[in-house]
């Protein structure tokens, strides 16, 4: 399948093997060239307030999906989803949240508080390129955004 | 890819062509062994609160992913939305949106109000089924549902 949209993808994820896989899946789902990437809960609200050091918005964009962890320093990835979806303006761009560990009580309180998809990271390596493939997949190139 | 999860799909949908696609697509698939169909916004809250006739929820259970056309008899998918997204419980059920044409508003409209996935009919019939197997494989496979 031949893939020609893009799509503007925010990873929030602190631990660097899995921004490792996640940036070579997403290269080999050919689904985007644009990723960017913040380290714990602060900066990704940083990132998409256009808070310093992010202020720059031509190179710090409002991203068309955001890949939550919810295991994150700083603040954690609940109160991250909470605080975008109390916003009129961040509320309509997707969150897929990820986690190793799928505790019934973190993927409900995750729907509760307005994230689009809930997603378990597989431990094999080789299966969780897969997933983040199909992810980019599915939001890339089936999904439409909401309009600016 | 052999599919060994299962999720309960209520299908909203007035086009008798749109739904014979559908079952053949997610039969296809083989996602799903439990598909509920009902053809207006209407039916579809009476379901979803087990209103009469569908007072046996062991017959009408809830169900893991909503299908919702945007363009429906009686109460419109926008406003059954709404409903949804606004009760407690039911908030937690992933709601694919689904429209013929992609108008920028509706779009706004259906993420501003919390669906989860915003996709478009294509009008082609061989790609609309391949967009119902992908949207089969997201919410039954990868997916992980709240738990109830």
């Amino acid at each position: 399948m031949s893939i020609s949209k893009f799509i503007k993808i925010l990873l929030v994820e602190d631990n660097p093997d899995d921004i490792a896989i996640t940036k070579r899946a997403l290269k080999e789902a050919k689904v985007i060239n644009q990723l960017w990437i913040v380290r714990d809960g602060q900066e990704a609200l940083d990132f998409l307030y256009n808070r310093s050091p992010y202020n720059n918005t031509q190179e710090n964009p409002q991203p068309g999906l955001i890949l939550l962890d919810i295991n994150l320093p700083k603040v954690d990835g609940l109160e991250v989803l909470k605080e975008i979806k109390a916003d009129e303006q961040l509320k309509n761009i997707p969150i897929v949240m990820l986690t190793v560990s799928k505790r019934d009580e973190d993927v409900l309180r995750g729907y509760h508080n307005g994230c689009n998809s809930f997603i378990q990271k597989p431990v094999e390596f080789e299966r969780f390129v897969e997933v983040v493939r199909q992810i980019g997949l599915y939001w890339g190139l089936l999904n439409i955004e909401a309009a600016k």
